[in-house]
């Protein structure tokens, strides 16, 4: 039972342009090695204030119940959804991708009443549909959608889905992991209730915490529960006791070095501003897609509703999508994602969230994959499809 | 909603001898700011593989299932526990302290049938008491026991317990939460099926991964157990499909920063040894509690049994001890411990704890507080209580 000591830590360098995580600041990096302090010093104190304020900023909201789970973004789903719902609370769920299928799957480990509201993957959800099945279902508790599916690259729009909800005595909650940083999230302009997100997406901040923001109706709803909440690590009566100035009750140990990293990054997220940065996430992405067209590659998500974060695209036929994707991330040090479910095989998915959203990565990435499918006899016309790309950005 | 953006992270330099987190090695924090690889590339699959098998040196077993999960050690704890336990599983927890009282919480909201077993905080169970409720239950599913209590500074015998559980067809839970790297912690040796603990203790690494370890015995009753687990976040079973060499299903994305910096501080553990590592704990633990019986402060755990990691004294008479810990901390720039439940405002909690486990340290905490004690009039002989420590040493 003793083990060989490994050679020190030297992993390859890597341009992350996959579903996440994205690349990180050197900023942040530096930030996250600073020396500890302990989770209840009155200095850890001020920075979490800061860290809540600057989280408000970037979900658009004024809701006092605004953190940081200890998790990466699937805890803060599983948060939202277990101390909301009650056994045999209906839930409505939209399900079109991975996401929304990990959703349906928490509401059954909570004992609520599921309702599967599905598309294919790669579409969204309409209004109309959804007000049908809030009505068809009867008494619902919660409506739950994934803003931004990283499974298809599809782009749900919540826009008045609060007030449906609230018309109905339901909560909105809003899955906005791979949004939150890249494309607007205007938690209280949609009027949503509970809405989770992830760092290391368009936040650029490594995995480990789960952005959180709570509306004072939600609160009401979970302090009204009866029985606790199933999990004692997310309970989020307890852990609102931690975060909350003035109380600071110890619940459990922060991830301190995660949390440093996080207000870098929020920093840099409002240094940079909101509009501006989601203007830069639309350029790229336009960008890339022109470019990954001329190489053959045609969009998966549902026209009008394609997420600039992350862009999934179909593999052309006849190419090993694997092999490209080893490839490039073995001779190119590119990482991209392939598919998932349904989708697996057949198509990939380009991340453009955050640091990573840039014109020198769009360039990268698709010279990369032409001189790959040149290989496999794909590419007529070298040059094309940075050719594509540069026309957007002239334009 | 726009926040105005705090200056750059600036955080006092503490010394940290509180319960928790430790203090961190240059090392650590250098690793942990290593520029990011993607959770599924298969260089950081290399990477987890390397953790796994100092893990288990660490927890001195051969349980193949042996990972971080993805959260603080409370996660940790939550995990044992959700996995195990059905509804209506009777579940012994030995409490006799915050973390014993945290395991029957989460037994209870498993829907467990919890078995309370309890003696006065800062006193541990006997071989005789564990057998007794073991007979007395029932058909038993687990027996639940703290090893390290970093409430009340008491250290549990384990030795023979999973024997014990196992001829009564339960499974022995165990948390090393402030043990593990510190003291030993003997897996197999003990019998014990489910053990987990927190990185920012003994192992001297920020917080936000718990080291878990399973026996064969006890994942073959959670694969076997009817119903999902009720947390997804920390479903065994998916986790377990992750973590499997040849596997590495997608399960959530992994804090990958964290588990660098994990990295690095098992391989400082390696180096210096565990027996090494332990006999400094023994070493230093003992010069702090004859220097603090100096200024009259009496060790609050049971004679015999208690831990070198986390040194709880009682608090002289007449001091208002949150006074001298703020005193400490913001006069000294030291962080201890004061007491949690019905040890609040009578003891102090001081740990020495990994990196924070050094002479240099034991002599600043003393004269520190020396000087405060002073300051209250309860100090005669100065340098009594730096000079009893110093004889220790010199021993």
């Amino acid at each position: 039972m003793t083990a060989p000591i490994p050679a020190e830590l030297n992993p390859p360098q890597r341009l992350l342009l996959g579903p996440g995580p994205s690349m990180v600041s050197p900023r942040v990096l530096r930030a996250m090695a600073t020396p500890l302090i302990g989770h209840l010093d009155p200095a850890f104190l001020v920075i979490m204030n800061e860290v809540q304020a600057m989280l408000r900023a970037a979900f658009q909201t004024q809701n006092p119940f605004t953190i940081a789970i200890s998790g990466t973004g699937s805890a803060g789903m599983e948060a939202a959804l277990v101390n909301v719902i009650q056994p045999g609370d209906t839930v409505i769920v939209g399900v079109n991708g991975v996401f929304g299928t990990r959703m349906a799957d928490i509401v059954g480990r909570s004992g609520g009443n599921l309702v599967k509201l599905e598309v294919p993957w790669g579409q969204t959800f309409t209004r109309t549909a959804i007000e049908e099945a809030v009505k068809k279902a009867g008494k619902v508790k919660a409506v739950a959608l994934v803003h931004a599916e990283t499974s298809t690259g599809a782009q749900q729009s919540i826009e008045d889905l609060g007030q449906l909800c609230h018309d109905h005595g339901a909560l909105l909650v809003v899955d906005t992991v791979t949004s939150l940083g890249g494309i607007p999230v205007t938690v209280d302009a949609w009027g949503a209730d509970v809405v989770y997100s992830g760092t290391q997406k368009c936040l650029s901040c490594p995995p480990g915490l789960a952005p959180l923001t709570v509306s004072p109706r939600a609160l009401e709803v979970i302090k009204a529960r009866k029985g606790k909440c199933p999990s004692w690590y997310l309970d989020l009566g307890m852990i609102a006791d931690y975060w909350a100035e003035g109380k600071r009750a110890y619940h459990h140990t922060a991830p301190i070095s995660m949390v440093y990293a996080l207000r870098e990054s929020l920093r840099i997220v409002l240094e940079e501003g909101l509009e501006p940065r989601f203007a830069r996430h639309r350029l790229h992405a336009k960008a890339l897609m022109a470019g990954l067209a001329a190489l053959g590659c045609a969009p998966n998500a549902q026209e009008g509703h394609r997420l600039p974060s992350l862009n999934c695209v179909q593999v052309p036929s006849g190419i090993d999508e694997a092999a490209v994707r080893r490839a490039l991330l073995l001779e190119f040090n590119i990482e991209i994602g392939g598919g998932l479910g349904p989708l697996a095989g057949k198509v990939w998915r380009v991340g453009l969230m955050g640091e990573s959203s840039r014109q020198d990565n769009v360039v990268a990435v698709l010279s990369a994959l032409e001189v790959l499918l040149k290989r496999a006899g794909k590419v007529q016309r070298p040059g094309a499809s940075v050719a594509a790309a540069l026309e957007v950005y002239a334009a």
